[in-house]
């Protein structure tokens, strides 16, 4: 079928009329559909059984970005990123992303596992709402998909020839552009912030010392190609449903087409950036102190349960390799030292241009009271900085933790 | 045409046949041939007229090892790599690679400028003859075929694209195993090496440290995509005419079908690690001692030059980046020690897989007296992995230098 834009209605046409409808719907179901979408880039339909159990999810790729509409252009091919990215996902980490169903190129959409019971975790973290096994579910299955799609347990061809499906070259550039050079300097750029941080701002861009190394942590991010990367690893591209009443709720990871081989220091950095984003963001959303500091502990808590979960399940792997290489002791302990090192400093860039950059958080835009705000992104500003200006000496995760502490003042409550 | 390897007498009727013929030869030329396969892999024929004056080199990929024969087969695919790479490297160091003519892609062959008056420079450096300007060359050489497809030249788009022309699967995978894993354990493995190392060899391969480093040296060969590389830049890649009356020579640089997407310090490493082959083998080869250290301070004074080269012509390129993140000079300072510091480890893996591993060279293999030869193989293990171990702590070339001074013994001739 030629590429359209789907709508509500032609949605069900299109649905129907695939021939893996069956393997999906009972023959005949009368369906439905309704329109949800809500990241930047694609819409997305939920197409259902009138009165029945079974759904599923219809995303399609836009020639543009939704949000910014047909004057920024960007190819529908992203979708193709997605669907190989979900499948390498799904076959390292099944049951962690939404079940793929169907792929078409031409249409540029991915059919694939209705989480209805899911919403996304950004908004119900803003209000604090604690998702038990967070940091260890995302740890873990950073570990199994950042080790199966490496050197450690593919061959080198087979790596290489993986790598071949993922020469993802718009989206890269976007990042690029947006996590790593504009919001370092005053052009070219689209920036945004509020003006009471210029002061803020012009220091940033005068700090040769963090530039330098911001610089750096952009090259590896378009030179270094350790793992297949979901790329885009946000509180925005996490699931989850509410704790049940034992205190369990189950988390997916969905949205990777931005994935392309780069350092896996930039997933988990990625993530943790976002855990902080919101502890620093919660001065100005929790009502008092001590709600304040205990959703912090658990933000902290959780990252530093990531990075734990990461370590433990990359290093239970790497007993598996084949190649004696893989197998030193030495190589091992300083090759985790090194995504670590690279987690924190893309952890800082990533803080920072969600502050002053292009592609703003929730996190910190809904602080209702604008002196709190602007107090928090600053603070926000402060805290990335000192993250990728210490980021090769973090030697441990408990280091990571002790700048976190001070950088929060949760030592009294820990 | 279809693929059929050619001889003595075929290769006349395939340049005849070319459409490109007359763009080589006069119309109607009668020509001779000559088979001058030199190097591991290819058939390589001289194609001349008959009292002429114009000549071209033919080389043709075998569909598997030369000097191996059938039973190692090799996909003639090289054959693409090295167009490729020689179309690149002509792009960006004009007339110092051979003037590409053809590229065959069926019949495998690269048509090619016709060397005649240069030869291969392993064998006159083996017997210490000086060729002039030979750091400087390959150093402006390196620093403008890897700039020029880095990310520092190139648009990120770009770059990506040319680096699928480059997935040179089975090359790197050579590399891979007798660089980097064979040479460091005792299965699986080609390597070859006298059992009067025995001792030696017991001990690089418990040597945890050194093994820890050599992996991570693997990982960014493998990983790492700075810029195209070589890929086998050892001296047997270099071809220079003899020392003219004003003492110049000429100097190419041939053979870049390992080409890949790598770390820049491979291919500066691979030709440092030659040079100091060679001046620790001439410890079997000059019949005295002021002869030995003189072509030795030669060695060290071009390996010193050759970085210096590349690194004042890296900086000058910098300068033309059209991206704000490649102009810091903090970054610019840490890059290019880091290219240092992985050249170093490079060339230990290089010296000590020479002598330990499959491939040998010259320099040591043609040491007449046998306990000599054994000799200085034993002092290019150790000078290797003292490359190896120390290559992390490197922070400029003086101290490469000075070590070089003080395992060579230079310093009271210096």
């Amino acid at each position: 079928m030629p590429y359209h834009i789907l709508n509500r209605e032609s949605v069900l046409e299109y649905v129907r009329g695939h021939p893996l409808f069956d393997t999906v719907f009972y023959p005949g179901a009368a369906l439905e559909s309704q329109e949800i979408s809500d990241g930047n880039l694609n819409l997305v339909f939920r197409v259902y059984e009138r009165g029945g159990e079974r759904s599923v999810l219809v995303k399609q790729a836009l020639p543009y970005l939704r949000v910014a509409g047909e004057g920024w252009p960007l190819s529908k091919a992203r979708a193709g990123f997605e669907a190989r990215a979900l499948e390498q996902h799904h076959l390292a980490a099944p049951g962690r992303v939404p079940q793929p169903k169907w792929f078409d190129e031409e249409m540029a959409v991915n059919v694939m596992e209705d989480l209805r019971r899911h919403q996304v975790m950004r908004a119900p973290m803003v209000a604090r709402v604690q998702f038990p096994g967070l940091g260890r579910t995302v740890g873990e299955f950073l570990a199994a998909t950042l080790f199966a799609t490496s050197d450690f347990a593919l061959l080198s061809a087979e790596k290489k020839r993986l790598g071949t499906q993922f020469v993802n070259l718009e989206l890269c550039e976007l990042s690029e552009a947006l996590i790593f050079t504009e919001p370092f300097y005053s052009r070219p750029s689209r920036n945004r912030y509020s003006s009471a941080l210029e002061a803020e701002v012009q220091s940033l861009w005068a700090d040769a010392e963090v530039l330098a190394q911001v610089a750096y942590l952009k090259l590896r991010f378009m030179t270094d190609t350790q793992a297949l990367l979901h790329g885009d690893l946000h509180t925005g591209s996490l699931m989850a449903t509410l704790p049940d009443a034992q205190g369990q709720c189950d988390i997916r990871i969905i949205d990777p087409e931005f994935a392309f081989f780069g350092p896996m220091g930039f997933d988990v950095g990625l993530f943790m950036a976002n855990l902080l984003l919101n502890a620093v963001a919660q001065q100005g959303h929790a009502p008092n102190l001590e709600q304040r500091q205990t959703y912090r502990r658990y933000l902290l808590e959780q990252l530093a349960l990531c990075w734990r979960s990461f370590e433990s399940g990359f290093l239970m792997r790497f007993e598996t390799a084949s190649n004696p290489s893989w197998l030193e002791p030495g190589f091992q302990k300083s090759f985790l030292c090194s995504v670590l090192q690279d987690s924190v400093g893309y952890a800082g860039c990533e803080m920072i241009r969600r502050t002053i950059g292009f592609a703003h958080v929730l996190d910190l835009d809904s602080i209702p009271d604008e002196l709190e705000r602007v107090k928090a992104e600053r603070e926000v500003l402060e805290l990335g900085r000192a993250l990728i200006g210490s980021h090769r000496k973090i030697e441990s995760i408990d280091v990571l933790e002790r700048i976190v502490v001070e950088h929060l003042q949760l030592e009294v409550l820990l």
